[in-house]
Formats: structure tokens, sequence, C-alpha cells
């Protein structure tokens, strides 16, 4: 199989040796990792059929890794697989500026992708803070979620058709990118968030948006989470340009704050922070000051229009993650729960989190318009098991989703059922059998092995 | 098995005679017909269930109806089903307004759910002009379209859950309408435009909009679909508030008026008339009349901003479908291409069609921002499979979708190969045949029949 690869790929993108192919076997939070038989870099779409249909015909189960950035395991081996990375699928058409859509392999990097739109007097809808390395194809299979969803929506909102890899290496492709189609199942949005389980997606077709460059954002201190909810009300209703509303907490301020050096916002510390952005045409700082200034839950607020003033704000938010994984391996949890739930999610989180682990330092942040929390529990690496089960369940008992928008992946097969019934469970299956009999592709992830092809 | 249905939902929903199965078994355009073994009215998912269950022992064929206003027969039996009429699932939930969403039966009406939703403050993203009979799960089974996808996208971008009765009678219900949840195969993408032939939608969860009071309508006079094409591009990027574009031609015009007994709404006829609508909290007349102003594109042009005067300038489009149903039967067919290729479609389009019929009459017109054509044809109702061909490939040569928002259905089933590769369609049957192994949902509709089950 090797020596095949070798034919389709190129010698020096089959990398065999542990030294080379560690650095695609363990995930960036160092929470997942496992051997490769090797790892396989094809730089196009038949690349990639020719080499599924070589894993295929040797019977060798395949895991897909886009810029590694995953935080579920779904990206890095279960053990023995061949890894196929699609790093090297960089080709990034000219934006077309009549549909405001763009096609990109789906190794093109999201602040690649940025760039390319920017410069052609567009946007896309969705950011993040692994911009840097999270690739759009990866953003894809995973449905990413990020920091603009109440504006624009999730990466299925931006994906107007892809072309994929199945697991008998035939090609589907549908990258026309039209604004309505509805001739039959909705194969793309089927693969949209189905984690590299199904299909191999190597290009997409993505919408783009209007480049809003004027922009103001606002930090803002709150009693509470019923007082961000408030807020949140009145600033989605008061203001059309809102484009993120992120919420952390007192001791999530303190550690990013310890981690990098940063100045108090404020004179003295608050329980609970919300960072809101408008973005517009014409300057939205006025209008956000109107709604801040009419809103009773606001107790002291900070604004900033410029860009370094903006970049400053925004750095309370989004070094979290960082700050973090710098202080220890967390135990990392991302929920979503109907946004009524959320205040008394946010309430009975620590006990139920300390009851299990008395040392326990959970860290809690996330995008508030969508009742979506990241769980980050620090000190707890020895009973990740225990402090896994006890939010996940806690997040069931508000009606919730075990998993908002890091997916599945290996790290949470065992709670699915948490989220889903034994009939979607059984559907799945039958989905992922009728399209991947033999189960070859991301065996372990998104569904418990052993559950398709020969197995059943 | 009617002693068993009848045994499930009461002796007066079993319909057996064949003057009460009447209305039934004829679409409204009476170009599509067949006979239904009976037809049964379950009140609830519980009895949907047994229904399906008591047919799928029985092997019996079933085909599913909502509001029975599909325009490509996929509604109506091919001949024999037991044909599930869900207009008794009527049940509305109370508005939940912190998340902006609703639960609605399938067999509420889109009206019904507009004025639930105003009733609240809100308002429902979707609308078109068959709202009074056509219901919510026949648009989310056809992913219907209509007048506000420039705004809100389709029937798909509103459903953010639904519960449905598999092939085998089980339930998937999904109703609690997390903002984002990454926990597996999307089935309620995958339900969502598959017309019933993978599952029977019985209840949705749909996302509400803003209720916007303040609105202005402006109908527009242009000389071809560039200049329509050119005004498009200046309000969308001049207009946040738009909220509809849709063109119309001098001959649809002129049906309309001779229907309608309605006066000209310019001293002139003109080739090409937009009609523009923007919506928003506070009136959005002005900047309407500043960018039509703006544009190079407008030749005349009259504005509405009073409901009296936005109705009459909508007459013009709505009026459009009614029009030529009273002018004879048409051939009616529904596609969409990419928005660069519309100019060329509508110029090509009248000389393909008399190329097949000298004497036929094409009446165009559709929802410009989507590149979305509703291509009627009168007085070729003999060679309507040759009418439809010709223009079903012309579209196709265009890069273009043979069913941009009627779905499939059993009049398009020929065609599907246009828009579809053969990969494509082996695809869907893997699906099909995954879950609905007998091939006793919708068989004929969407893709070939003897395509699933036994046949294979």
């Amino acid at each position: 199989l090797i020596k095949q690869l070798r034919a389709i790929v190129g010698d020096a993108h089959v990398l065999v040796d542990a030294d080379l192919r560690a650095p695609y076997e363990t995930d960036w939070t160092r929470r997942f990792h496992g051997p490769a038989s090797c790892v396989v870099r094809p730089a196009s779409t038949d690349e990639v059929a020719a080499v599924v249909r070589a894993c295929a015909a040797a019977g060798a189960p395949m895991v897909v890794q886009g810029g590694n950035t995953g935080l579920v395991g779904g990206g890095v081996p279960g053990g023995g697989e061949v890894l196929v990375s699609l790093t090297r699928l960089t080709r990034l058409e000219p934006v077309d500026d009549v549909a405001a859509q763009v096609t990109a392999g789906a190794g093109v990097t999201l602040e690649k992708l940025h760039q390319h739109a920017r410069a052609a007097g567009l946007d896309f809808g969705v950011d993040l803070a692994a911009r840097s390395a999270a690739t759009v194809g990866g953003l894809v299979a995973t449905n990413a979620g990020g920091i603009r969803v109440l504006r624009y929506g999730s990466m299925r909102a931006q994906v107007t058709g892809l072309e994929a890899v199945l697991a008998d290496g035939t090609i589907v492709s549908r990258l026309t990118g039209l604004a309505k189609d509805n001739t039959g199942y909705d194969l793309t949005h089927l693969l949209t968030g189905s984690e590299g389980t199904l299909a191999i997606i190597t290009r997409v077709r993505l919408r783009l948006v209007p480049l809003l460059p004027a922009r103001a954002v606002a930090l803002v201190a709150l009693a509470d989470t019923d007082a961000a909810l408030a807020l949140l009300a009145t600033a989605r209703d008061g203001l059309p340009t809102l484009s993120a509303a992120e919420v952390f907490y007192a001791d999530g301020l303190r550690l990013v704050r310890e981690h990098a050096g940063l100045p108090a916002p404020f004179s003295e510390p608050y329980p609970v922070y919300v960072v809101l952005e408008c973005a517009a045409r014409t300057d939205p700082t006025d209008a956000l000051l109107e709604t801040l200034a009419a809103s009773d839950a606001v107790v002291d607020a900070t604004v900033a229009s410029d860009a370094t003033g903006r970049t400053r704000l925004w750095t309370f938010r989004e070094t979290h993650t960082e700050a973090i994984s710098a202080a220890g391996v967390p135990v990392k949890l991302d929920v979503c729960v109907p946004l009524r739930a959320l205040p008394s999610l946010v309430r009975d989180l620590p006990a139920t989190i300390t009851a299990v682990s008395p040392a326990a330092r959970p860290i809690v942040f996330g995008h508030l318009a969508e009742g979506n929390l990241h769980v980050n529990v620090l000190g707890a690496e020895d009973v990740s098991t225990e402090v896994t089960d006890a939010v996940l369940r806690l997040v069931a008992a508000h009606h919730g989703s075990v998993s908002s928008e890091h997916g599945i992946g290996r790290a949470k097969v065992a709670w699915l059922g948490l989220s889903r019934s034994p009939v979607e469970i059984a559907t799945m299956r039958r989905i992922k059998d009728s399209l991947d009999p033999a189960g070859l592709l991301n065996p372990g992830v998104l569904l418990p092995s052993g559950s398709s092809g020969a197995a059943r």
C-alpha cells in the first residue's frame, strides 16, 4: 500500500518515519494521540480519490486531517490508520463577485480565505481564534461556529456546495453554488458536520458577505448571566449591525490577565463580562453607545472604535483558550442549551464539577447568543471522564447538546446518547453503512467503532 | 389494512369512496392525478406512526400530502398508494420569545403561522403566494423558497429541528431548537427537501424573525435583464433592508392585466419589470427612493409605502400563477442558473421553446436575486415532454438546476440526471435504500421507481 500511495502523491508526501509522522499524530491540545501507519499528503481531489481507492482495495482504514486544530480528537488516529492530510489542497479560485462566492480547496486556511475575500471587497462570515491554522475542509466537516454565528450562522450557512471523495473513491462534485437547487437529497448538508465519516471533503464553494469596514466593540460588565441575556435582548432588538456577543466570567479574566500580562479593563472586578461587536458600512459607535445607555443591565462598559482599541477588548475574550492551555491540560467541553436555560446551567456548573473533583478549576466562556458555553476544567485531568460525564449529564438535563460546535470526534462518542435518541443513532448508523459499508473512513469517530460494516 | 387504519384514526378519517378521495387525488394545477387505495387523515405524530407501521406490515406503499399546493406532482398518488394527508396536524405551540422560535404541526398553513408569529410581535421568514393552503410540513419537505429568500433564505434556513416518522414507523424527534448542535449527522437537513421519500415530517421547529412593520415597495421598469441585475447589485449594496427582488416581463404583465382587469402601472409598456421591497423598523421609503435615483438602470419607477399601494404593486407579480392557470394548463418549469447566466438564459428561452412548439406562449417570472425563473409555457400541453426537455437542457447548458424550489416530484424525475451526476444519484439511492428498504414512502417521487428496495 505504501508503495501505491508513493506512486500517487510522490515519495516526499508519504511520511512513514515516526519523527515525520509525529506532528500529525497528536492534536494541539495534547489530549489525543495515536500512531498512523503512514501520513499521506495528496495535492488534488484526483489524488485523494486515488489514495482512497488504494486504501479501500487494501481494506486500510483512513483518518482525515485538516489543520489539526480540532478539539475532540476527530482528526488524529485511533491507531494504525492511513492519515490523509489535506493541507496541500490550497487552491483558492478567484472571487465570483456577481454571485459573491468563492471555491476553495479543503486545505486553505481560514485566514487565507479572509485575506482573499477582503482583497475582492468582500468578507467571509465565519471567524474563530484558530484562523491561522484551521482549514476550510475541517471547518465544513465539523460545521464550525465561532464568533460571528449570531450574524451569519455556522459554516453550514456559508456552504453552497462541495466536492468530496466517497469511501469507494468516487467523486461527488457540486460547486456551481446555485442559490436554490431542490433536486434531491442535499448531500452538501449531509456531509457538513459529518466529521469525515461519510466522505473526504476536498473542495468547498462558499458564500461571501459584505465587507463591513466600520466596527465598534464594547466590553460590558454585568452582575450575572440573567443580566447578560437582558443586554443581549436589548442589543438584538436595537442594533441590526450586531455581529458578535461573547460572554466570559471573572475567573477567566483573571487567568487571561495573568497569562498575557494585561491590565484590568475596569477599576474593579465584576462577575460577568460581555463583548459586543457591531459591524457596518458607517460607524456604528453611536448606536452601540445608545444601546448600552438604554440597558438597565449594564454595570460598566468601555467602547472602542479604532482597530487597536477593538483588538485590546477582544483580547480578553480570545486569549481564553491559549491561557487555559498554558495553565494545564484542561478537560474541554463545548455545550449548548436553550437560551432561557443558560443562567441555570452557569449557576449549577461549579457545584456539579467540584462534587466530582473538589480541586478542579472550571473556566467558562462562550457565545452568548446561541447559549453556547465552552466549559474548560483545569486540575481534573485524572478524573476527566467523571467530570465530562457530570457536566454533560447536567447539560442534557437542561435539554442541551453535548457538543455545540466542536463535534463528537473520539472525545464525546460515549456521550452521544445524551443528545441523540437510540432511533437517531440507529438512523445515523444506517446512513454510515450505506455510504461506507466497510467502515474505512474515520473509524471510531462520531459513531462507536464496530457500529458499521462487518461488525453489524 | 383499511380496517386497521380506521381503528387508528377513526372511521371518519379513512376515505375510501371515490367522491371523497377525489380532492386529494388531483393536484391544483390539474396536471397530476392518480387513484389512492384510500386517504387516511391522522391527527398526531403517534397516529402517523401507527398508520406507517400498519402500511409497512401490509407492504402498502404510501404517498404523503400536505396542502396539495405542490407543482411537481410529488403529493398525488402514482396509483394505488395509501394517501396520508397531514392537514389535521394543526397544533401550533406558543411562541418561544426568548429563542424566537415556534413548534408547528405539519398541517399548519403558512398563513396561520404568519398570524401566530405576528401576534407575538415576530414574523416568519418565508412567504409565498400559496400561503393560505400550503402547510409547513410540505414547505419543509420540499424546501420551499418564495419571495423573501433574498433576506432570510429558503425553508431550510428557518428549520431548527423536526419530528418525523421513518418508513418502519419509528419516530425521530428533535424539537429543542438549539442554535448550535454538532452531534452527528444532521437528519433535519437530510429530511428537508427530501419530498417525503425518507420519512414523514409531522412537526417542525421554526426560527422566527423580527417583525418589520415599515415597508416600501417599488415597481421598476427596465430595458433588459442585464439592467435588472445592475439594479439588483445597486440595491443589495445600498439597501440593508432589501427583502425581495422579483422580476417579470411585458407578456406576463399583459396576461395579468387581462385576467385581473388591472390598469397599466406606467403610461407605456417596458420590456422588464422588477419589484423591490424593503422592510425595516423605520420607514425605508427614502432610502429606496435614493437607491432608485442612483441607479442608471432605472427607466421608470413607482413607489408605494402604504399597505394599499404596496398590495397594488405586488399584485402585478403575485397574480402571475393564477392568470397563467386561468389561461390554460401550462407546462410549468422552475429553474435556477448562476446569476451571471440569467440574461443569456432569458434571451435563449423563446427560440428554444418555439423551435419545439411554434405556437407556444412562454411566460417567465421569478426571483431575481437567486437567478430563479418560473418558466410557464401555454399552448404546449400536447408537447409538454418535448418543451420540458428543451428548456431543461438549455438550463443545464447554463450550469443551472432543473428544479429551483418546486422539487423533483413525479414531474422532473426523468430530468434529474441533467442536474445531478450518476454518482450523486447512486448516493441518493443508497441513502433511500438504507432508510426505506422496501421503497414504501412516495415511490416514483424524486428518484425513479424501482430504484430502491427489492427492485435493485
